[in-house]
């Protein structure tokens, strides 16, 4: 196992150094012809998809799970889309971020490069090796796909799609490489090469983000858990608060933006829970609150401290009125996973202070922490979402799969 | 020990964040302050400076380290102009640094904010210690310093004067924390705080720097060697080349962004080498060459392959004469560190093409590598230099000392 894993990297690190040269226009014809050949290859797709799908009932998989493990017509469609939304974006390689003149007249400036071999260890859903795939080669840097052994018929065949077209445009295909094995032993290999890996990015339960965390020597980036608040301030529009707390809880309340806590001024507590607990109700949202809470609406559950923790991932939402924004800004830096926090508010100066105070990657004013994601940003893609501060934080795109070397350009300096 | 670094750590991860939300007026006064009383102090400082001398005598440090650990006058304002520099620079903290409309108005930018805790490690000279708080302090960061044994006294009489000016400006005094222990368990025992430190840069030789970054549970920013090279091209002015590898090997050759290696196009390395090669001897300088070299300047030498690794930092130097661009480019990613290279060239295209693929952290056109430096490049100071890519490359200024966090400005909007 040894011995196939660091071939494979050896080969993706010298393939990474050819593509970092490689024009914007070669890399996005291999995008684009990845797109066609997915599409043109659906069928074969969804028969080894099958397969994985058949094992995966055999092995009890959860619905949910086997859900996520599912390539149909729409989603092998949606894989194609996405690779040419890529392949449309800017390339960010070779860009001068910025220039500067020394008083010596030495220009010096600051240009982006690939970062050279990006891992990505992952668990189910199949779309992520074209995502991560394309994302990846756009930005001139080679991949490494370990994917769960419960999608290994679904991933081999996508790899085998994609360095078809890498070779067909010319790219070599080892910029594209794919650990064929179910074993565990093969993450722990990985995570040793820091010699040809650059990067890794887990994603998937907090059990192997954890041990990718604690076993890689190259730089992870990584986030265990979403616990994301929406503070309603005082000054909220009450109904616009209302519109936003149920959807960053409701549309989709098994993802890492969505609110797991929900924080109220205590000026507005007594008209703002009322209405919007009865709409929570409705929708099948178990509510945990503090005392101040259940004082308003009695009819809540307690909750406890560890609740201000909790990721639930589910139709669970804790609740908490608060004296003061300064209480809100304490309690998400404090019990907080520096994800994506709100604040619903009508008056600015407590708009500024929130975006400038909470210690997360995405700080909102006036919206649903639902959309930190890297197409929504506008990114294309995400290679996955950071909550580390080094180094990118929040959905990382093509530009954080880049990092920058100082260029300088004299006409004969030399150091007096 | 465990106990004495965790309480350090943990005040100073309080005090951090205290200090993000300083303004920029009061920081800056901060480092005035801080460069003032150590001008006033300068008498102290030398008296402390002096027990770490005689200390050092006794245990018969070489001359250069002796030299590194001197405090003179000189050098004690040296400090204090630093502090000031760093002052008037921009701060970085806050800073939206770009922002963009999404098709449904949601507006969504990137704002720098401060790391949190930075820990440094370093051995010798004592003005790091003044230089690394600065630039900590006006980037909004909280700083563990832990200096080297040999220079206990001098550090601690410094951060005393460096906490006292925090302390009169409303700075909580802890952003400035001192590790007051010449015991190498400290370093250990700071390394697996990752809780509390976002960030460990350490400065010194080979060895600590690798025992930092085998140990350190928290993104380590580091360089190992500077094996510098220059190209001198065909198409260079050759007498410029002549100035600038004089300067790059001669100038300063016990430091790292010295030239370790001269590369010379086959086709001007007859004009060019003997020359080049003369002058390098009348400075004492150590020649070792290729084959090729050596059939040009018979008295040169024998290079081996182990000297195209060697980062020398002494007046030795290395020569290879090489058949094209693409050669040059090749050795410098094969045997280089990726610190600072540098190509001689009149033609627009091949210094085109050396900039975009020699694989460092600073590449030049028709300068001195000397150049790569912190306070050369406009950055004030530098923290240290990286010869990684991540989180960043090359001098580690203000910015470097930064991350961003997205920022996202709505009016009620939700996620379909």
């Amino acid at each position: 196992m040894k011995e196939y894993v660091l071939e494979i990297a050896k080969r993706a690190k010298e393939a990474s150094m050819v593509l970092a040269n490689v024009s914007t226009d070669v890399k996005n014809k291999a995008l684009n012809l990845m797109a066609d050949l997915i599409e043109e290859n659906a069928e074969k797709i969804k028969l080894e998809n099958s397969k994985d799908l058949k094992a995966g009932e055999e092995a009890g998989l959860s619905k949910a799970m086997l859900d996520r493990l599912l390539l149909d017509d729409r989603r092998i469609r949606a894989m194609a889309v996405g690779l040419r939304e890529i392949a449309a974006l800017p390339d960010p390689v070779g860009e001068i971020v910025k220039m500067w003149k020394r008083p010596n007249g030495l220009m010096i400036g600051k240009m982006r490069v690939p970062l050279g071999v990006v891992g990505i260890i992952y668990e189910s859903r199949p779309n992520v090796t074209a995502d991560a795939t394309g994302l990846c080669v756009k930005s001139g840097n080679a991949v490494i796909l370990r994917g769960g052994s419960e999608a290994i018929n679904s991933n081999r065949i996508i790899v085998d799609i994609l360095k078809e077209a890498c070779e067909k445009t010319g790219i070599p295909s080892d910029v594209v490489s794919f650990i064929d094995s179910t074993d565990r032993s093969a993450v722990y290999e990985m995570l040793k090469l820091d010699e040809f890996i650059d990067i890794v990015i887990p994603r998937g339960g907090e059990g192997l983000i954890r041990f990718v965390a604690e076993n890689a020597r190259m730089p992870v980036v990584y986030h265990y858990k979403g616990v994301c608040h929406t503070f309603v301030d005082k000054y909220a529009d009450l109904k616009m608060a209302e519109e936003i707390c149920f959807n960053a809880k409701v549309q989709r309340p098994g993802v890492c933006n969505a609110m797991e806590t929900m924080l109220v001024h205590r000026d507005v507590a007594k008209e703002f829970l009322p209405v919007m607990c009865n709409r929570f109700k409705d929708a099948g949202v178990e509510l945990r609150g503090c005392e101040t809470t259940k004082s308003i609406v009695p009819w809540v559950k307690e909750a406890r401290e560890e609740d201000w923790y909790e990721e639930y991932l589910d139709l669970i939402l804790s609740i908490k009125v608060v004296n003061s924004i300064d209480e809100a800004i304490g309690h998400i830096n404090r019990y907080g996973s520096h994800h994506s926090d709100a604040i619903v508010t009508e008056n600015y100066e407590r708009a500024m202070r929130f975006l400038k105070e909470v210690d997360s990657a995405a700080v909102y004013v006036n919206a649903s922490t639902r959309f930190t994601d890297g197409f929504e940003f506008g990114l294309g893609a995400e290679m996955g979402i950071s909550t580390q501060k080094l180094h990118v934080r929040g959905p990382m795109g093509l530009e954080d799969l880049t990092c920058c070397k100082y260029v300088i350009l004299g006409c004969g300096h030399i150091r007096e």
